[in-house]
C-alpha cells in the first residue's frame, strides 16, 4: 500500500458511511432553533434546502415544549439578549437529557463581556454535541490565549496557518476535554477536533465570508446531519456537515461568476445548491487531511 | 346548460367582480404587521409586491397609533414572545372597531402551550376577518381532534385528503361559527370555508414547502386584498388571494427549473411573479373547486 | 470659464478626494448596528458588499463594549421596542465620544407619537454625524409643518418638488443648527444639507422603493464611508454614499428589466452591483446638483 492510498483511506475513515443527507430527506427531522434574527431567515432556508425542518422559538415560556418535540437543537448567540441565555439553557437541558445533539454557536464571544460569560455559562450547564465558532471565539472560550477580537469576525493573527495547527489542535482538545463536545474552528480551512482525531476541511471559497449567515447556516446543517446520525458517529457527521458546506459555496462561487453576479447571486446560489447536494457530491468533492 | 358549465360558473362566483391587485395598487393601502422575525422581511417585500405598504411594529408603546393608521392588520404568531399577545390583541382589538380586516395566523399552534393558550385568547378577544393556518394549527383550534404537531408543520394524518373533505369542512365551519371568521387551511389544496359556502383551491406548487415564509407571506397578501375589498366581497377576496398565492408559486416553479435553480432562486422567483401579477392572470389561472 | 463649467465643478466638489470605497476595502471597518429585524439582514449583507464588517447588537448590557471597538454606529429606529431606545443612547454617547460618526435613522418618527419621542430623545442626547429619514421623518423632526404620515412612508404631500426646494433647505438647515447633523432626506431625489452646503442627489430608481430596506442599506453605507473618512469630509462622504446607493439601484434596476425580473431580482441585483462597484463608478456617475 503506497503512503498516498494511506493517507486517502485514513481521509475517508473521517465520513460516514452513511448517506447521511438522504436520510435527513427521509426523516425530516425537526430542528429547533433559538438563532439571531440577522440570519434566522437564511438558517431556516438552509434547513429546508438540507431536508430537514425548522422551527425558530426562543420564547421561555414555550422552548421546553418545543426542544422536546425536537431531534436536534441550535443555539447562536447572534444579537444576544437578556433572556436569551436563560432559554438556550432550558432547551439545552432538556435536548442534551434526551441524547439529542445541541450545536453551541458562541457568536461574537470575546467581543463583549456580557457574549463571553454567556457562552461560558451555557457550555458550563449545557452538555453540547458540537461546539462551533471561529478562531475568535474558540479561543475566547479556551480562555488559552490573549483574543484579539474584531466584532464577530476572527482577528488575522488568530487564524490558523500551516505553522500553528499543531498548537491549536492542542488548544481545540483542551476544550473537547471540559465540554466533551466536537469542536469546530471555522476559518479559510475548518478545523474540527474531539477527544482522539483532528481532521482539516480545506472545502469552501473567501466569498463565502463576503455574505452574513454562512456560519450560521452550517449551524443549522450540523443540526440536521446530527439529528439523523447515531452518536457514535458524530464526529463523521460534523466532517461530512462542514464539507457539504463548503461545497456548496464552491458551486456557489461558480454560479455566479458564470452569472456575472455579486455576494447578493452567491447567497441564493448556495442555498440552490444545498437543494440539489446528493451525498455522491459530499463523498467525490471533500477535501479532508487527517 | 351542461353540468360542467354550472360547476364553472359556481366556481366563477366564488371570485370577487373587482380587479383587487389593481385597487391595491391604486390605492396602496398601509398594511400593519405584528410577525415573526424570521420571516419579516420575506413579507414586507411581498405587500409592496403586491402594491400595498407594509409597517411592521410591534411595541405595546405604538401598536394602537399604528393600527389607527392602518387598513389592514396581520397577527402571526412566529416566534411569540410573552409580550407579542399583549400587542396583537391591543391593536386587533381597534383594528376591528374600525372594521378593518384582522387575519390571524396561529403558526405554531399544538407545538407548545403558549402558542395554543396565545392563540385562543386572540381568537377570543379579537374580531378576525381571516384565520389562516395548516392542517394541525387549524385542529388545535378547533380542540376537535387529537393533535399531531409536527414543529410548526402539519402532521401527516392531518392534511386533507379526497376521503375527509366533508369532516374537514364541517370542523372549519364550526371554528367559523365560533369566530365568524373566513378560515382557511392551506396544504396541498388549500380550503376556505365561512358560514355558508366552501372552496378547495388547487394552485400552487410542493416547492412553496422547501422556503420558509410562504405562509407568512399568503398572510400579507390577504390582508392587502382584503383591505381594498367591501366586508361582503372579504370571502371572495380571500378566495381570490389563495389562488394569486398558488399561481405565484406555480410561475416561480416554472421559472427556477428553466434557470437550473433550487430553493433559493424559487424565493426569488415566488416574489418577482406576484410583483408582475395581474388580475386577468388570477382569473384564467384560479383553479377553484367549490 | 463656461457656466457649465462652473456648475460641474461645484459638483465635483461636492465629491471626496479621496477613493472611499476603496479605502473601506482596504481597512474593513467594523460598523455597529442597533438595527431593526425586518431589514437587519440587508443591512449585514450591505455592509459587507461595501467592504466593511457588521456587527449587530442591541443588547444593554453589551451594546457600550460593541460601540467601543467600532469605527461606526448605525442607530435605526424600525421595530422599535422600549429597551431599544436605552441601547441606542448608550452606545451613541460612547461613539460620539470616540469622535465616531453615528447615523440616525428615525424610521416611522411622526407614524407613532412613541417614535417621535424616541427620536427627539436621541437626537438631543447624541451627537449625530447624520440624520436620514424621507420627508415624513425630517419633517416630524423639525417640528416645523403639519406632518401627513403614511406608515413608514413619506406621504405625497411632503415630497420634495422643484417649487418647494428652497423652503425645505432651509428646514433642514435649521436642523441641522439644532443637531450638528449632516441632515439627508430621502426620496425620489436626495437632498443633502448641513451649514453652508446643499446639494441634491438625483441617481437612484423608482424601483428602489418597491423593496424594503433600501433605506436601512443606505444608513450602513453611510456608515462604513464614513468611518474611513476624516470628519472633515463627512459632508463629501454623504453625498459620495448617497449616490453611490443611487447608481447601486441604477445597475439593478437595469439588470433586472434584462433578465425579466421583478422586485426579487432587483434586491439581489442591488447587493450584487455593491459587492462591485468601484470609486471610478461613482464619481462617473453620480449626479449631483449644487
Amino acid at each position: 500500500m503506497k503512503d498516498g492510498d494511506k493517507k486517502t483511506d485514513m481521509a475517508a475513515s473521517m465520513l460516514p458511511d452513511e448517506n447521511v443527507l438522504q436520510e435527513v430527506r427521509k426523516q425530516r427531522p425537526l430542528i429547533h432553533c433559538i438563532t439571531n434574527y440577522v440570519t434566522a431567515n437564511d438558517v431556516a432556508n438552509m434547513i429546508l434546502a438540507v431536508g430537514a425542518s425548522p422551527v425558530m422559538a426562543d420564547g421561555l415560556r414555550e422552548v421546553e415544549d418545543i426542544a422536546r418535540q425536537s431531534r436536534a437543537l441550535v443555539l447562536n448567540m447572534g444579537t444576544l439578549r437578556d433572556s436569551a441565555a436563560e432559554s438556550m439553557i432550558a432547551a439545552g437541558k432538556i435536548a442534551a437529557e434526551m441524547g439529542r445533539p445541541v450545536i453551541l454557536d458562541p457568536v461574537g464571544a470575546g467581543a463583549s463581556a456580557f457574549r463571553t460569560e454567556t457562552a461560558l455559562r451555557i457550555m458550563a450547564e449545557v452538555p453540547c454535541a458540537v461546539i462551533r465558532g471561529n478562531a475568535s471565539e474558540i479561543r475566547t472560550l479556551t480562555g488559552e490565549m490573549e483574543v484579539y477580537s474584531h466584532g464577530v469576525d476572527a482577528d488575522e493573527r488568530e487564524k490558523l496557518t500551516g505553522h500553528n495547527r499543531g498548537n491549536v489542535v492542542r488548544m481545540l482538545r483542551n476544550l473537547n476535554q471540559i465540554t466533551g463536545a466536537v469542536i469546530v474552528m471555522t476559518g479559510e480551512h475548518d478545523l474540527i477536533v474531539d477527544g482522539q482525531r483532528s481532521c482539516l476541511v480545506k472545502n469552501g471559497h473567501a466569498m463565502m465570508s463576503q455574505i452574513t449567515g454562512t456560519g450560521c447556516m452550517l449551524d443549522g446543517i450540523l443540526a440536521a446531519l446530527l439529528a439523523v446520525s447515531d452518536q457514535k458517529i458524530w464526529f463523521q457527521s460534523v466532517v461530512y456537515a462542514v464539507a457539504a458546506h463548503g461545497i456548496c459555496g464552491e458551486i456557489a462561487e461558480r454560479k455566479t461568476v458564470r452569472a456575472d453576479g455579486g455576494t447578493g447571486s452567491f447567497r441564493m446560489y448556495f442555498i440552490d445548491a444545498m437543494s440539489r447536494l446528493q451525498d455522491i457530491q459530499i463523498r467525490k468533492g471533500a477535501d479532508c487531511e487527517v
